[in-house]
């Protein structure tokens, strides 16, 4: 227990834990799955309505608002929070993880972003002093290392950051990921000393590495939990498939101590936010309620996978909210009739809708989960939704 | 003065007046510009932001909804109003201004639409009857006429709709002007029949074409006039200047008695609703607000020409709102410098802050020049706003 973080309420059967993490811009209730605003806006939604639905927090990436606008923009305008005007909890990444994921064509690489199209070999250089890629933007070089990522984040001045790290991907071997992660731990040395350098009010989360690898990620949690920030990432290869993923997950968790909030990165679709919390993780990010609700696949708790893909012809005349027991905005005014025929149409509102209904459902979802644990309902929540 | 409209003030000095028209959905105050919600969406925005800003009356385009997703489809989710969520009174036109668009390429069309290298020689026939043309869509050959324009504006079921009428443009002669014109009255007098054999509860608009010709535009003014529908809208060709548009629209209301609510199709410009209005003009169309709003030209009082565009470099710093005189939820939360950069990033919440922005600038514009003719006060507030 730190001031930064306070546990409510422990599960009786599990690791599963109900919290507080508490920060310059209000406290945020855990488990939590960050809303992701990748460029300083959650596609399509105002803060005003993240606020409405009950975010609890945004995260936004360094690697996208370093290139641009920039952080030195960014600063001037008050910080990201002025900026975008989101006056909640904020979390920003590294920039590692976009880095890196330029670099290697990996599985991981494609179930975590699937931009690899778009962004391919534009890595010129990893070293010990940091790494050299091109602009994804202009093709412009540009550098990032430890000091550079904690100095922009610093700029961008979200509540909580995250120390810059390797990301292995899941095919290298393990001596790649061994001495990988080792410069990830020199790394987080020379973050630490930056961020202290500048004195900054940011709490930094340093990144646990290790791959798929049970005595690195021991090494690895034993050296993150060592360096004393305030909060901890679970990062890197989580192997092939979700089975494999939770049991880096576990070994991680069984090891660490239960003081810190501990964040899983780009994590959370509705089976990985129950499996990880019962585990004992507090926080995580994704980006795939707002992709996919970009692309139509909206969450409804009446399908058998909680799901629909709402351009489908069977929807052009049904005349049902995309979820009857969801209480969101869009739920109570629209009708799935109408929402396929916006997506059919290209029409703005019709993304707008989907993401404001996937966000909501996600939310909603952890907070009934999170009040399950703080009622010793969390066997009965599982049960009810079929985890 | 009829149960559908009431005058409530007139002005003293010219043919302002302020009025309301009662429609099924609530009452509509006037002057009012008309928002377009083409595609049954008023794109980036929903019925509830519309209700905010203080939108009267929504208008959705006839042409487009006929295409997709069909009356049909409308008429099962409950009309037009269900299906799109909004409540309030509503205006559909007659899709003639749209297929007629296709067929003649003119400086009229150019203006009024922009669209036109999307719809080349769509028209395949102009007859008594009615028009053949394909959809934009697919190419399928459809068929418009007025009997079948007002079953598909009665399926839609808005509060308002237009008789069915050829829009001429401006470089046709004064001979195809006549002709055309005759065949629209004509075309009235079948759109009534039709109306009345439908037993439509909507309230039916004529429309007074004619051209620039002052003979031609008496002639069907009378002529729409006594045909006795409850609203009357002066379409067409107005000139190939603004100066000569006014004269058109003066000429129409010096003749047209007051008993009716007047509009004036497709014309919403800052100047044009204030001279529309001193000529007796009660409610306007426009789309240029929120196309503008697309492409990042925003209303702005603290500029000559009240406009800025957002994307220029100067306002890239600028940390001013877009207008700091305007009370709308995107000037008092947002900044030019972040609304530039979400349109530098081709972000989707550029547009929706923009759209929203401009519609709200205007409403606003359009409520205090009414306000203004409530209170005698019409000729301050045209000196105030420099018109």
């Amino acid at each position: 227990m730190t001031n930064f973080f306070t546990v409510q309420k422990k599960d009786k059967n599990s690791r599963a834990r109900a919290g507080v993490i508490h920060t310059a811009h209000g406290d945020l209730q855990t488990p939590c799955l960050m809303t992701v605003g990748t460029k300083a806006t959650v596609k399509t939604l105002t803060p005003a309505d993240l606020k409405k639905i009950g975010v609890g927090c945004v995260l936004c990436n360094t690697y996208h608002l370093h290139l641009n606008p920039g952080e030195d923009l960014v600063a001037r305008a008050g910080g990201l929070h002025k900026f975008m005007n989101w006056d909640g909890p904020m979390f920003t990444d590294s920039g590692g993880f976009q880095v890196f994921s330029m670099g290697h064509g990996t599985v991981s690489d494609e179930i975590k972003s699937r931009e690899r199209r778009h962004s391919k070999s534009r890595v010129l250089e990893i070293s010990e002093s940091g790494v050299r890629f091109r602009s994804y933007l202009d093709g412009a070089e540009k550098i990032l290392s430890p000091e550079i990522s904690i100095q922009i984040q610093n700029k961008l001045g979200a509540d909580m950051i995250a120390a810059f790290d390797e990301c292995t991907p899941f095919h290298v071997d393990k001596n790649y990921t061994r001495n990988s992660m080792e410069m990830t731990h020199r790394w987080l040395d020379r973050c630490i000393f930056e961020h202290e350098n500048l004195k900054s009010p940011t709490k930094l989360f340093g990144i646990i590495q290790g791959g798929i690898y049970p005595d690195l990620r021991e090494i690895a949690t034993d050296f993150v939990e060592k360096s004393n920030t305030p909060g901890i990432c679970i990062g890197g290869s989580l192997g092939q498939n979700k089975s494999q993923m939770y049991d880096v997950v576990e070994m991680v968790m069984a090891r660490i101590s239960p003081e810190k909030p501990v964040h899983l990165l780009g994590i959370g679709d509705l089976d990985d936010l129950v499996r990880g919390v019962e585990r004992g993780i507090d926080t995580f990010d994704c980006v795939t309620p707002t992709r996919n609700a970009r692309h139509g696949l909206l969450f409804s708790s009446e399908f058998p996978d909680k799901k629909l893909r709402i351009t489908n012809s069977e929807f052009r005349e049904n005349f049902s909210p995309i979820d009857k027991n969801c209480d969101c905005e869009v739920c109570q005014n629209f009708t799935r009739a109408y929402v396929n025929y916006l997506f059919r149409a290209n029409e703005y509102l019709g993304i707008r809708l989907a993401t404001h209904h996937n966000v909501h459902f996600i939310q909603n979802f952890v907070r009934k989960m999170r009040e399950s644990i703080l009622t010793d309902q969390f066997e009965k929540f599982k049960t009810e939704w079929g985890f």
